[in-house]
């Protein structure tokens, strides 16, 4: 062959399998999605539209990896959590985080404009990943509820920054306001100076986005008369929902059953 | 905070920092890019707007990303080049190779109309990405002429396979037909049976894609009178040439260059 | 300082840290045993004094790192176990891998003139080591069993060999007759040709040795009138006992305790 | 098989080879050894006895593993420098690094007494190691001219502080007296205050050790009259000697040649 005195080059390929036998999480991030959520306009402190697509990018990446149990997100990044026993790829870190990477951006792009119909996409989306093992079931329940005490505490900061902001307060004045303020003091000053009752927000910016499969009844044609036939499938649904308390675990065990 | 318990669960997260010193190269392939090509009509062997595409794609990468000095194509592969001293995200290989794909395949759907007008996405096109770290520059260059050697070699017998599909041969024999030829048979069989003179083919199919960075003068705006105002810029800039060969390298060696 | 150019260097040190939550198994093997076991005259298939010298270096390990929590050896190997929650140096592999051959090593060729006193040293007894992770508590049992099943062959295997060549068979003769027997056939060969019943042969032999941490009278110092004073320790101690079944985990609980 | 249902945990076995085409540097430190040579009363600030082991040690290593180029040391450490194109144990880092501490540790005791025969061994000399990969000539040079630009750094400093200590400072008055002087000042201090030109002192102590395989002739055996036969062997080497410099590497060019 003309090139095999070139392919001792693939003896640098190394191996990055992940450690057999542990819960693998891929968590995927935004690049700049501050800029890049001013550069469209997106809604503050949330953007529903901008949520959805994210969550239906969610549902494509279970539709085309069944190895991918569930999937957790809030504003611009999404975890997804593989098997402890899977062998996609091998279990190779850089195979399972690219391709779940470029599946959820091919999504994004192609889904925007339903999401988004009155913006054009100016710049280019892009998500970076990281895969990371976990040893025990605990250890997943820990890295999940992290997630989610996160998407809380962030969405209630933001949403009192910008009810300050849109108020006629400049940003500083608005991190001022809220320095060390807890978590009751920040509902008041909502319910107080804004008249909102931060229980009241939409679950999906207070809990952020869990994708899991469930059993769906779908259309899978139609009689001659017209009337559907509709089958049971299992198929990624978004749920809104809090995945620290035991509850959610035990409605569906089989997300995490060996 | 309210997520304190959680957050050792960072903890788990591993570097994987790549040598310093080292060239990078990030191989990105579309997966399942065989079953993608049929499902959208592609042109066989090759389909000029596809690799188009792909070669669009690799210059918006050099765009966004200014660590990476050169890009090599071929049918639904690219190899990007990072430079020895790069400290780009750190050399951290997911956060490198992710944000590559990431951006190729925004890229591939977002100007996929704009090269295929006619044909809609039926599918979603993804690619998976890995890191690979050379030593030395002739590492990086054996690299880089094992991949334009396996263009050549696929060229040919991919545009022999589909001169004898067409012509009527099962794929069975058109394979049997070119099982242990030569590059002159294979040559011969294109001109004689078929009147095909491969020298003749584009330079585009025979020698891949190579994106550099090149000097280019660039309208920046217009004067009263309508002349425009013209910029160097340096612009990724799509060539079809021997990247084997020495003379490539002394005609640009700044890609080289320390 | 007249370093400080060279001191760049240092950032080619890629970290090694293994997962943390996981157990760490250190397994070191010696380098070339089969030909140091003849040269120094070991009794085949088993030398006690070899053997009793490898346990007396495993306690040491215990002794020098108080990570290791309990250890399982057979013929030239070792096995060390750290607790999941480890944090000795980092847990950084080549850190931990090195330090307990390395102890193991020196005492080896310390103590080997206490063990094998008519035996000088002829040659350098070397250990390789590797650290292997495991996320559940059923993998560390799992590998165990593992090693300890493998004593239990290879001891039996031996013993039927080693009684064969001595009663005048080659080498190449009583591997002819072992091929393809079963555990009860190769008993019943002990037992009607050589009088051996495998059941009364030593323990140390047939289950190989585990290194726990136990409570022990130890004798601190002596009264004025020459009696002890013994006070309780928890020492490094052997055992030649069954780890595959559950009894041994329920006797000593705290070997898995978080 | 009675152990095949637990052989799966040899998949947790992740392979950790290295960079191929890079330089290996294995570096070895000694585990609390300044707590180990004032235990065994090492003279300060250098002790040519426990210098000499450690070079005779490193030698060992170097006749025991082909692969091993070059070694430098100082105090109590050592740098083993494996070829680019090494593939000793398949360039796995804790094969390598593990045997390389065993066998220094193994002969680092079994030689004490011939090096320090007055002295017992009390406690246990343990070496860590660690595996580093140099992809330029050039890096390998720095790391080694590191290393020795230390070793003169350190060496000067504690022989000006063991001469203040010794002269009846206190060690924090000797830290004081030091703190922030330069080459020259230390010389003159030396020179003034303790008659001594450090200029003068063993290049063992000034410089380190190199070990390099030199041609050596060496007595094979003794004619009947007595006369000895000679022959030129490939043997370690212990050298004293500038490795800074371009010199050393031009008379001895077979250690970079690939």
């Amino acid at each position: 062959m003309a090139n095999s005195k070139y392919e001792y080059v693939k003896q640098y390929e190394l191996d990055d399998s992940l450690l057999p036998g542990c819960w693998i999480v891929v968590r995927i991030d935004g690049k700049g999605f501050t800029k890049f959520s001013e550069l469209h306009g997106f809604e503050k402190p949330n953007d529903k539209r901008a949520l959805d697509l994210m969550d239906e990018c969610a549902k494509e990446v279970l539709n085309e990896f069944p190895d991918v149990r569930l999937a957790y997100g809030e504003s611009d990044e999404y975890s997804f959590v593989l098997g402890r026993s899977t062998d996609m790829y091998g279990r190779r870190a850089s195979k399972i985080v690219s391709l779940l990477v470029s599946c959820f951006t091919a999504n994004y792009v192609a889904k925007w404009a339903a999401f988004l119909p009155d913006t054009p996409l100016r710049s280019t989306p892009m998500f970076d990943g990281r895969a990371v093992c976990y040893p025990l079931d605990s250890n997943l329940r820990d890295y999940l509820s992290w997630r989610q005490a996160d998407t809380h505490i962030n969405n209630q900061y933001n949403t009192c920054f910008w009810a300050l902001v849109k108020s006629g307060k400049t940003p500083t004045e608005a991190q001022a306001t809220l320095r060390g303020t807890q978590t009751a003091q920040k509902n008041e000053l909502l319910f107080n100076e804004f008249g909102i009752n931060y229980a009241h927000l939409p679950e999906q910016f207070k809990k952020g986005s869990v994708v899991i499969r469930r059993k769906t009844m779908v259309e899978v044609k139609q009689r001659a008369d017209g009337t559907p036939v509709l089958r049971e499938r299992n198929l990624p649904t978004v749920l809104h929902t809090d995945i620290i308390r035991e509850e959610f675990w035990q409605e569906y065990p089989h997300l995490m059953a060996p």
